[in-house]
This record gives C-alpha cells, sequence and structure tokens, in this order.
C-alpha cells in the first residue's frame, strides 16, 4: 500500500517533472541550429533558450573567462525550473562541462561528446578532422573526447575564425566564403581523413560549402543533430519526454540586443521568434 | 610675491601633470592604431593602454551596454591619474562621448570629430563615404557629425562587419580580403564621393587594399592620424606635453587574454609590448 502510494506520487511527480522545459544556452546566436535539431525530435517539448549576446564571442576568450560565464548561464536556467540543459556552445562545453555537472542536479548535456561518438560510429580508417572555433581546437577537447572512445584514432583540428563572422552576415554561399573555406580546408582534404566533426555550433549553416570544398568522400558530423538524440535519449530513458497535447512554450532571452538576436535568430532556427526578453544574468 | 609664489605652484603643478600619462581605452585591440599614431607624433609621452577584451567586440552591442562599459572604462582610466583620456573606438566614440565628457575633469577625445573634420578638410565636391562596424554605421554619428560642420554635405554610410574579423585573422591582403572590400565597397564606388572615413581602428590595416578597390581618386581619411593630432594640439595648448628626458612608461591592461592581445596587438602597434597585466574592470 505504502510502495503503490509512494509508486503514484513518484509518477506524478515525474509527470509534473516533464512539463518542465529543457533549458539551452550559447554565448550567442549559434546554439539555435541545436535548438532547431531538438525542436524538429522533439517538438512538444517547452523549450528555454538563453544566448548571451551582451559577452559573446566566448570562443577568443580565456578558460577561466568561459567557465565563469557558463556557470552564470547554468544558475540562470537553474532558476527557471528546467529539466535538462543543453550546453549549445562548443567552446563551453569543451571548457566547462565538468565544472557545471557538479553545479547541478538536473543532467547536463554538451555539443562535444555526442559529436565525438558519431564521428567514432562514421570513421573506418581512423583519422577525423575537427573544426572550430580557436578556443575549441586549442583546447584539444575533441581530440581527448574522441581518442578517449578510440585511444587508435587520429584526430586533426584546424581552426577556422572566419566561419562565424560569415555566417552571422549571412553570407553562407557565394565566392567569399568558398574561398575561406578552400584556404581553412585545404589542408584537412589532403590529409585522408573520411570523416570531419564541425565543432561550432555556427558551422551547419556551412555545411553545404563545407561538403562541396571536403567532396562527397567525406562524412560531416553535424553536432547539432547527434546533441538532439542524445537529449532525446536521456529524456526517454527517465520518463521524462513530455506527454501533455497543450502546445508548447518557447521562450528566449538574451542579455543584449534582442532586436538583432531575433532578425539573425530566425535565419540559424528555420521559424518565427515569438518570446524575446533582454535579461540581467546576476555576476557570480 | 604671492602672485609669484602662486605662479611657480601653477608651473609645478603643471610640470607634475604633465608627467602623468595619457590614458586610452578600447574594447580590445583596434585602438592600438590609434596609440601607435599617437606614439609617432609624441614619443616622450607616458601611455596607458586598456583593451576590454573580456567584454569586445562593442560594436553588435545595444547603445545601453556600451555606454555602461564605457563609463567604467573611463573610471579605471581616472584611478590611473591620466592626464588625458582618448576613445580609441568608434562605437564608444559614436555613441557615449557626451556621457564620459560630463564623468570628467580631464579632456576627453574620441576618434569620431577628428575624423569627420578632416574629411570635411579634405572633399571638394562635398560627398563623403564612412565604414565602420554596425553599430557605428547604424548610430549615424558620423553623418551627424559631418553635417554639423557643414550641412550641405551628403555623407554615404556603409558598414563592414567583416573587416574586423579578417584584421584580427591577420588576412589583410590577398584574394579574399579584396574580393569581401570590393562587395563592400562598390555601391561607394559608384556614389562619386571624393572622400571616405575609415570609421572603424582596425581598418587603417586594410588602408592598401581600401584604397586599391576605391582607386586614386578617393582621399581615406585615417581616424588614427587625426585623433593624434588632434591630441597634441590639446596638450601643446594646455602646456601639458611631457618634457622629461627620462624613457617614457607603456603600460597595457587587458580584462582578459593577454597573451593574445600581445600576439595579435604588436602586429596593430608595429612594436613590442612589454608591459601588459589582466585586470577586473569594477562593475558600475
Amino acid at each position: 500500500m505504502n510502495s503503490n502510494q509512494s509508486g503514484n506520487c513518484d509518477r506524478t511527480q515525474n509527470n509534473t517533472f516533464a512539463e518542465q522545459p529543457i533549458g539551452i544556452f550559447d554565448s550567442g546566436i549559434g546554439g539555435l541550429t541545436v535548438l532547431r535539431e531538438i525542436l524538429n525530435l522533439m517538438p512538444r517539448e517547452n523549450m528555454i533558450y538563453l544566448g548571451d549576446t551582451a559577452r559573446v564571442p566566448y570562443g577568443i576568450r580565456s578558460s577561466e573567462t568561459v567557465t565563469k560565464y557558463a556557470m552564470e548561464n547554468t544558475e540562470f536556467l537553474l532558476g527557471k525550473k528546467i529539466k535538462l540543459i543543453v550546453v549549445a556552445c562548443n567552446t563551453v562545453s569543451a571548457i566547462s562541462l565538468d565544472t557545471l555537472k557538479k553545479k547541478t542536479d538536473v543532467p547536463v548535456v554538451g555539443v562535444l561528446f555526442p559529436g565525438a561518438e558519431a564521428a567514432i560510429r562514421s570513421t573506418r580508417n581512423r583519422r577525423i578532422g575537427v573544426i572550430g572555433t580557436e578556443t575549441t581546437i586549442h583546447s584539444s577537447a575533441y581530440h581527448r573526447a574522441i581518442t578517449s572512445l578510440n585511444p587508435e584514432t587520429e584526430v586533426l583540428g584546424v581552426p577556422c575564425p572566419l566561419f562565424v563572422p560569415l555566417v552571422e552576415e549571412g553570407w553562407t554561399d557565394g565566392e567569399v566564403t568558398r574561398k575561406v573555406a578552400t584556404r581553412y580546408l585545404e589542408g584537412l582534404k589532403e590529409s585522408n581523413i573520411d570523416t570531419l566533426v564541425l565543432g561550432c555550433t555556427h558551422y551547419p549553416l556551412l555545411k553545404g560549402i563545407i561538403n562541396e570544398v571536403m567532396g562527397d568522400g567525406i562524412t560531416l558530423i553535424d553536432s547539432a543533430v547527434e546533441t538532439a538524440r542524445v537529449v532525446g535519449e536521456i529524456l526517454k530513458g527517465a520518463g521524462l519526454l513530455r506527454k501533455n497535447d497543450a502546445p508548447p512554450e518557447r521562450k528566449f532571452f538574451v542579455t543584449d540586443s534582442p532586436d538583432r538576436f531575433r532578425k539573425v535568430g530566425e535565419r540559424f532556427l528555420g521559424h518565427k521568434i515569438e518570446y524575446i526578453e533582454k535579461v540581467e544574468i546576476p555576476v557570480i
């Protein structure tokens, strides 16, 4: 009787918990490519997105600063009673994920491990390329993640600092971007890799050009797609997928320039941003 | 007797004051092009440079946020007992200069008015182009400054968001940058301007390519050169040029990533950065 009551109670609690939103943060708008894939896979979920646009970009900052900002963003999302946190930023995933996991009782999913696992599943010749911001590549975090899964894999990292500004400018196609991509990727192309990880959330918007430059023989790993898959598995495994049929809530918070976020962000997200609010993130 | 004493005292005070450094700040490394021109013109001066690299770039932030950061940077420099402040950032000069002037008793020189004045002196057909970050151009501050000097002048502003990342990547020459410049500048080239203001402190490093794309008929106005000239005039007029022959002090403060600042910054400055320190800017 007691155990039955407790079982009912757990189920009720679980149903309430399942209603709570998924929290997702990034330094800016890049994480919207991850949100997009999560919404594709789990369109019923309530979502809260935080873009720390007052302090973007994280990719050029020191590790210490990145972790400080990431902890502040996490505290903000925990205050919104989220059921799971997605760190939709490669730089933070590369540097600060362990620190964030220690701070919170809800699951924390980064974009790095899902991408690393997919790369290991994809490669045949155990030669994997990774492209990302300077900080992500120089942290060697992808190298560590991939070789922890299979030590006999060779990982070649190349920073592509101009890709983010090109995407934000909307130049996701055309001659200039093709030439920039050719210059960044020519070394990787000649290095006999068979798999390339897009290690920055902006890069899915350049998939067409990257694919064109690298050629069909090389499999591109889109961390956004892989991360959405892992989020789905965790929520399903814990019985925390939302079951309610009421329309889901999607709220966007930014620390600066909501108009610019909306304008550029709708291109990343692929649909309208209705609710957006500028907030101050309390400094820890 | 009394007046003589007072005169000696003033002169002594003035000499002491002249020893104090010029303070200069920017959101990052761009302002080093301004510092470079000041050092060219006044090599004896003591200098303190603050690069707010933890919060760079300002050019994509809201006006409110830019002014808040600028006020915090100004407080930091005033704490170092500087004799004059140079706002070596077009975004701040465009948005926050009046607020900063109200806050301080030492002269505050922005990069915007010196550039606007030089453009007015240069133009023959009263058609002036201005290039800069999105925030600088959309603020219309150059337009206001130039037309306040001569209301019959036509001002055409074009934002060039990719120029800053290209310069920071070190791609100040070559095909990609030439194509980007051609795309941004083609409208201005056809618009019959005779003078073009480089309204961003990074752009002097692209002078070669911009000149090549625009052609010889168009005079480029380098705000860094013009600002240094105005600083010299103010200090000379107030009898505050340093007279001491002892080697001058040059100190650099940054809010994040001193190693990256030193590496990229020495290219901007044209010589070694010896003393560099990471600091926390107190939030107002």
